[in-house]
């Protein structure tokens, strides 16, 4: 069949919109009809070709929200016409990881994903009979992509997918991280680095939870209303302060330390500062950002001898067909806002717009309905 | 009164064995007369002046072991006649710390400890008419000494002098970093980098935790008999391995990382090989040495972001006044072994050859008794 799609076809060009061929679904895939797809920082991470391991040509997006058109053979969890969101962490329920009971990190497709493959090994999408890789296993830049059974959530049908999508990533990184990962108590004090589109979802995940102080760290003062929108107690603006103010003001504002902080800027040096602010004896910092290739995170050990714990988190620590459907809950029953979080939406020819917005700090989240 | 002691009179200096003067406990305090010592590393990190914040002139020692002989006014935990051993890390459990029950480092002393004083500011150990410095609130390299009550641990009698010193630290420390800290679980794997006296204590506790694999790791091949001795199932000898070299070969050998790594080394770059060789999704990687003064630690943050988890410990996350007791109670049922450790007895005018056996890599434990 035909879709049309946006196509990366080398790094740090616009992307092109094109019609490619598409192979039907396999034996344990599926065909989705992508209704909406958001655009992550993770997307232009690989365009800019920040990503070493970035694949080209091939069909950028990984939060999306769509319909189950066709299955392949042994399809048995998902039919025709079921509401889903792909999954660029899977959840076979077999493996190693998925079995441990302790993290979200199926290794089911790991390796091929990791290619831009099919699990066969191969691509579904071609161009001009040159074959266009997939991406993060999900390619919701094109209106119709193929996915493992493994990789995509069944989710209620009332939940519009103009908003929902947003669920395929930065919403369930956000508020799984406080959630799954840091698992955030009443009356706890948290505290977040960078307040774009994940760092607003830890904000109302520590809501969720009860979190009894949420102070935020941006070093754009526009991110103060959009902070207090979601939940945000305190707003601290750190322009051109050292780390030793930034940790000093926090251990301030917090009678001694954070409980739980979270960066959610990608920067290795805020990740350093997040960690240093959390309390002595029991603190934890959860690293959410993605840090360009090569740099690295450091500390002096006796941070941690003194108790402070250094995690990270990936989709939120998230079991995506298992957990996605309950955020879907919660959205729909309003424990959590996505609405007022997409700033922008867009058709598909115009999704490099959604690009220039992100980058230029306009937009928390460009969505584009197909 | 007078007693006994090897003073440290300056840094990079032999101890010297002179008699001082001792003040008597005031309120809240009591006075101890320390029947064993052992000599560990932290004094000879002090002794050798690389810890920055170390004060001279001053009676070291922390691992000590002996009988109440004197309380202040107001103590009513312990009474003359009572064995105890002095904590470097007290439980006055009405702290915030203490009340947490998240943490076992109490800070109601915290300040005029640092600064080798009693809470009151003041010394109780003079030498001719000059002040000398208390050590990590416990100065055992003294006869006798006077300690906070909330930093001694009450222990039973018939607990030998000179084999539960040890206790004080090193076996809490490596112990107690895999029961409280790591709270390893029947059947997980651990790997432990150094097999000194604190790598071979972790080593016995992951036995007693019921670990299923406990992979010893040093550069000192006849570490491997010391290692198998305490429940080790297998040796690493990593001399002229690289980091990559390391961490391969432990992901081969535990099919795919350590549930748990224990650096007891205090070199920092063996403290990212020890995290970076724990499982993705969930390995946990604890710090128990103590590194040089400015070392850092480093790692890309894709190792925590892909469940890697790095924390630290301080006196293996023991709260003195319950913990300890028990840990002697394990002892004196041969849960856990320590007579064998304790590879020399030495009289206090040996001290100073404790330390030359230490560096030359001779002894497990040193003890001195009085």
């Amino acid at each position: 069949m035909k879709t049309r799609a946006a196509v990366a076809f080398e790094a740090k060009k616009p992307l092109e919109i094109v019609e490619l061929d598409l192979e039907g679904p396999k034996a344990g895939e599926v065909l989705i009809e992508i209704m909406a797809t958001g655009i992550c920082h993770t997307d232009a991470y690989t365009l800019d070709g920040f990503d070493s391991e970035g694949i080209f040509p091939s069909v950028l997006g990984h939060e999306g929200a769509g319909i189950v058109r066709e299955v392949g053979a042994g399809v048995t969890s998902v039919k025709p016409g079921d509401h889903v969101i792909p999954l660029y962490t899977p959840e076979c329920r077999q493996c190693k990881s998925c079995l441990s009971g302790k993290t979200n990190l199926c290794t089911a497709i790991r390796a091929t994903q990791g290619k831009g493959l099919m699990p066969d090994g191969t691509t579904r999408f071609s161009y001009r009979g040159q074959p266009i890789f997939h991406y993060m296993g999900c390619s919701t830049f094109s209106n119709f992509t193929v996915l493992p059974e493994i990789a995509v959530a069944k989710i209620r049908e009332d939940a519009p997918f103009q908003t929902s999508c947003y669920i395929g990533c930065g919403v369930t990184t956000g508020v799984g991280a406080v959630v799954n990962t840091a698992k955030v108590q009443v009356g706890e004090t948290v505290v977040v680095f960078g307040l774009g589109g994940i760092g607003l979802n830890v904000i109302q995940g520590a809501r969720l939870a009860g979190a009894g102080q949420i102070i935020g760290i941006d070093v754009n003062p526009d991110r103060e209303a959009w902070g207090r929108k979601f939940g945000m107690t305190q707003f601290l603006n750190t322009k051109g302060m050292s780390r030793e103010q930034i940790v000093a003001k926090v251990v301030e504002l917090t009678d001694g330390g954070a409980d739980y902080s979270f960066d959610a800027t990608g920067n290795t040096e805020v990740m350093r500062t997040a960690l240093e602010c959390c309390h002595r004896g029991w603190g934890e910092s959860i690293i959410i950002g993605v840090a360009e290739a090569g740099k690295e995170i450091a500390t002096r050990p006796f941070q941690l001898v003194t108790g402070r714990v250094w995690k990270g988190t990936a989709f939120g620590g998230a079991k995506g067909r298992t957990d996605v459907p309950k955020i879907v809950d919660w959205y729909m029953n309003g424990k959590i806002a996505i609405d007022p979080m997409i700033t922008h939406v867009l058709t598909l020819e115009e999704i490099n717009k959604g690009f220039d917005l992100m980058h230029a700090g306009e937009s928390i989240r460009s969505v584009v309905v197909y």
